[in-house]
């Protein structure tokens, strides 16, 4: 086995602190990597206090993982000792049912492996990034140009492919009006993409002090939701609206800001459900649709789009020692887009 | 003006009876229809009973419209007397907004005209095809084959449409497996639609004893929704489910039916609001998309492919003195598929 060290939390709800672990041995087809940078994502808060199912407990997070390749099987083909590397929120799937046929593998029917909080194959719990190696399958890692700040990559392998991917699965692009609510991690990512993708793009936020942010990022126009004036002039007017807001809100005010044919897209993953009548989606053929995460190949795809148009994350970079008051400032929305650790500091 | 007789509902809740009335005078772009049948929609008993909103009565309901053409207005391009016609749900739109010029003159933004309760651009009530004739702009009327049985054509104005439209719009056809749910008026034009386009496709039903109706229809697979098994085995399986109930449900079922990518259509309206979590949609990346009616083209395109394929409607043909009893018997969902008002019993 292979010694490492990380931040884990011991148990629910504890903060996280310094733990020694092992890696599995360097399988044939795995990559070993040194994780130089780790992106802080609201799911590794909602892991430690168990909000969405019981964890497995000591838990180490993190699945926004950049790195360095230190040593690679005998079978791997893709990566050489010394490339940079990515590792998002998957690490393993059974390769073989519909969805892991159709790159889909963030949604195996049969074995998905999350890359923390979860069981491997062989039965033994995954730990995540917030430490200073991980042992990978080679195609669960990405390739990472050498141009890009490798530390304002780390959010690409989660809260960008959660954006890239349902702009990319829905064609959005030049012609296109496209709302983003809220301006977090995601929001952040998906205002850059929709930009770059040719579409126009409005930040819809509940503040109106983060117009100007909103516009440094590339939005072209700005909406004030608890604004009813700018509310209805906006309505009927979008053909995509991306909700990135991740607590609990009313969706059918963002329903009506679509025109005929519109498409709204969740990836905040609010807990409680929706109340949406039959009426907001049959009256202008409107849809309600979500998105998960990202395949293998579109991650990769959303990584060297990234390269030749040189995006990357808003980053804040944090000292590992600093993670728990990160999480505390995570959950006031006190940050400009997302926290990364710097794993040097370990 | 044009002395018309029809069936009318005097007041809300009433019975539909005798009642003589007035259309307007041919207009230059106006036809004259004479009317052989039409079809009775649930849409007519929600009107006279006030359940979506406050009706305009005298009311005549009708919007699948189906007769001869017996005067036609100085600048009539489309028809000559004599021919076949159809009239559906709309009898006029402003013709310039987004929806209108994108061919969705169902949602016209500024003055769409319902064709019974509701006003013209005069600001006259509409009526209905519960009459003996009608006169529409020719914009608003359609072709119908001579080859079809004008009878069993009327359907098609508002059901045969209705599922039209969304299976045309997500290009439902060969290689994909499509769930029908619910089979009445809408429902058994969905299962025929579906297998004309080259779908594999599934009757989804609460009672039994609907398999043999089903495979009548073409489906190739039938599912009982009450049985947990049924359901289970189906889990994840289709890419389109197309829901037609219109009374109250838990849609959630029919979501967990879908596979990765899988769209689930609503064409039933029932009254409640859903209750929907996120994670339905965005595990999966699934949708949740409505269709009300359809434009002007694809109502042509729609009875064009209906004469190339000799598909119409199953219909029971009723004396226009038994409408009330037919409403009860529709509320009981005693019907296959649908009524239809032979209009020379008037």
């Amino acid at each position: 086995m292979i010694q490492a060290k990380g931040y884990a939390a011991q148990a629910v709800n504890e903060q996280l602190a310094p733990w020694n672990f092992e890696r599995r041995e360097i399988g044939p087809h795995d990559v070993q990597v040194e994780i130089l940078y780790c992106g802080v994502c609201h799911s590794d808060l909602h892991a430690i206090r168990n909000h969405w199912f019981p964890g497995i407990f000591p838990l180490i997070p993190g699945h926004e993982i950049v790195g360095r390749i230190t040593a690679v099987g005998p079978h791997v083909k893709k990566f050489k000792t010394g490339d940079r590397a990515g590792i998002g929120t998957i690490v393993d799937s059974c390769r073989q049912c519909y969805d892991c046929q159709s790159g889909h593998e963030q949604f195996c029917s049969v074995s998905p492996v999350q890359t923390y909080n979860n069981l491997d194959k062989a039965g033994q719990p995954t730990y995540g990034g917030y430490s200073n190696t991980i042992v990978v399958n080679e195609d669960f890692t990405h390739h990472i140009s050498p141009d890009l700040n490798l530390a304002a990559v780390a959010p690409l392998l989660c809260a960008g492919i959660t954006t890239w991917s349902p702009l990319r699965k829905w064609n959005v692009g030049k012609g296109h009006r496209l709302a983003v609510v809220g301006l977090g991690g995601l929001g952040h990512m998906a205002v850059k993409f929709g930009v770059a993708l040719g579409a126009e793009v409005t930040v819809v936020s509940t503040s109106p002090n983060k117009e100007i942010a909103a516009r440094e990022l590339g939005a072209h126009h700005f909406v004030v939701s608890k604004n009813e004036e700018h509310m209805q002039s906006a309505a009927r007017s979008f053909d995509f609206v991306l909700d990135s807001v991740s607590a609990d809100h009313d969706i059918n005010p963002y329903l009506a800001l679509l025109r005929t044919n519109g498409t709204y897209i969740n990836v905040g993953l609010p807990p409680k459900p929706w109340e949406v009548s039959s009426f907001s989606v049959v009256v202008g053929n409107k849809a309600i649709t979500g998105s998960g995460v990202g395949g293998l190949q579109e991650t990769q795809e959303m990584l060297d789009f990234c390269a030749e148009n040189n995006i990357v994350a808003d980053v804040e970079l944090i000292d590992i020692k600093n993670i728990n008051e990160a999480f505390e400032r995570m959950e006031k929305g006190d940050i400009r887009y997302r926290f990364v650790i710097d794993m040097s500091t370990l």
